[in-house]
């Protein structure tokens, strides 16, 4: 399949969305690559960056694409994904939202549905906006693809080979499992995170000390504290159910570990601990992977 | 000040001991260093990796050294404290542990408690045992001496040489600050990390998916669930009162993101999250410190 001059539409020159044109770009997947976003710095910024090539209206540039990649945030996607819909005939919509039954419901019963093919990258940063977007970094990244039945065939023959050209795993899965499984691997450690950071502004007020004594174990844990609001207000709107449900479950933990302590039970802490220790297993398993990646592809 | 024949004993041959003995060697501050361990398997690997030039009794490492850290967990760390006091004449004792009250109520009123210099370096992973111990780690981080007025001249200054020659920055502060400041801003994000895991490993029955959905935050946030609780379990046992009251602020912040959720609260939901990034500030010019570091010494 010869996909050079395929003209691709990013709407939402963003981290993610600026991060998937560099790699269409820098593949040679996609010869022109059009921008549109409401926000005039971001988009000045992406034409600046090199990004795109140029940037449209929304109808011009849904015109012109063969290709189209929604990057805004899940609410804002899940009410333009109807509208665009309206708008295509031959394109091929995808996205990157990180919450999929919000968007697969609002394209539901559309009769151009099969052109949406609902993905996600898993890769982020806690950064934003077009100079957060990154290259060479999308390489054995798994990205998700949902409920492919009911997408057009060759959609998803696009999206697939696209995806695969990039050096990305697909993993397929249904909408619905996908929200429920984000909010465990991922949803829940931001809110950790925020609350974490929270925790610490409310209760040290010297920032200097925190700055003097802030371990790297700190930085790790409350490092996606800097994340953008904009882009995590409506994940949680959007997979509210599940996000609930592991909150409610990880308050319940840390109660383990409050109990523990107030019961002075040291061996039950200790079980608690070595119980945790469990994930090293999955953390190991997953380093060891990206170091054979290195292995195989030592010039990337 | 010529320290180059100095004598170090490290009791605890794990991953702190291993590289606060790896400095002292490489920057030429200690010719000949005994180990003390009661795990023959890290006694063995820390003289095969060249950690230490010979193992003794405790007895007579304490004898031979001019110089004992001790770096083993901090509960019985306090209770070898007094121990090597009653041992000591001219020796210089310092230490390495997380958490620093108990250990100086240990040699509160005894003698020789001059010869004592309470010290933290900030720093550590989340592995243990002499294989992980670290070479060329310790420069421009944090070292905390904790009431220095209680210790004999001599010997503080020779700690103070020493940190500072392996390039570590010193900040004092008395014992009981030293608790509370460490349960913000280190003991508390590892029982973030350790519940997380936990959260994720009750709810998460398949760990394919979690190995195949994991992102990179996830990983930052449950790294530290790694950790050793052979370490963990005395530090929160000596620091009991702070990590439960930072616990329970956390548990109360963890609530408010469960209200804004259960209550639709949108706006609520973003302050609570524009807050939290008030941590980039801290953590950024802590970044920004690093590469200030890196600048300065590029063959390091």
């Amino acid at each position: 399949m010869e996909q050079k001059n395929l003209t691709t539409t990013i709407i939402g020159l963003g981290l993610i969305g600026g991060t998937m044109a560099w790699a269409l770009r820098d593949q040679g997947l996609s010869g022109h690559i059009i921008g549109v976003d409401n926000n005039e710095e971001h988009s000045r910024r992406a034409l600046e960056l090199g990004i795109i090539d140029e940037l449209l209206t929304l109808e011009e540039a849904v015109k012109a694409a063969d290709l189209i990649i929604l990057a805004i945030p899940v609410t804002a996607a899940a009410k333009l994904l109807p509208e665009l819909l309206n708008m295509v005939d031959h394109q091929v919509i995808t996205d990157v939202g990180s919450t999929k039954r919000g968007l697969v419901l609002a394209a539901e019963g559309h009769p151009r549905r099969g052109r949406y093919v609902p993905a996600h990258p898993m890769w982020g940063t806690e950064f934003s906006g077009p100079d957060a977007a990154s290259r060479n970094v999308l390489e054995g990244v798994v990205n998700i693809i949902c409920d492919p039945a009911d997408s057009d065939k060759d959609a998803l023959s696009l999206v697939e080979y696209l995806l695969t050209s990039l050096g990305m795993r697909i993993v397929y899965m249904d909408s619905l499992s996908h929200d429920t499984h984000l909010a465990y691997v991922s949803h829940i450690s931001h809110i950790s995170s925020f609350a974490l950071a929270n925790t610490v502004l409310e209760k040290e007020k010297e920032e200097d000390t925190i700055f003097n004594l802030a371990s790297s174990g700190f930085e790790s844990t409350v490092r996606l504290a800097k994340s953008n609001s904009a882009t995590w207000v409506p994940v949680f709107k959007q997979n509210k159910e599940n996000v609930l449900d592991v909150l409610n479950e990880y308050i319940s933990q840390l109660r383990k570990f409050k109990a523990s302590l107030e019961k002075e039970n040291w061996s039950y802490l200790n079980e608690l601990i070595e119980s945790s220790n469990k994930i090293r297993k999955v953390l190991d398993k997953k380093q060891g992977e990206k170091q054979e990646q290195k292995k195989v592809t030592p010039n990337k």
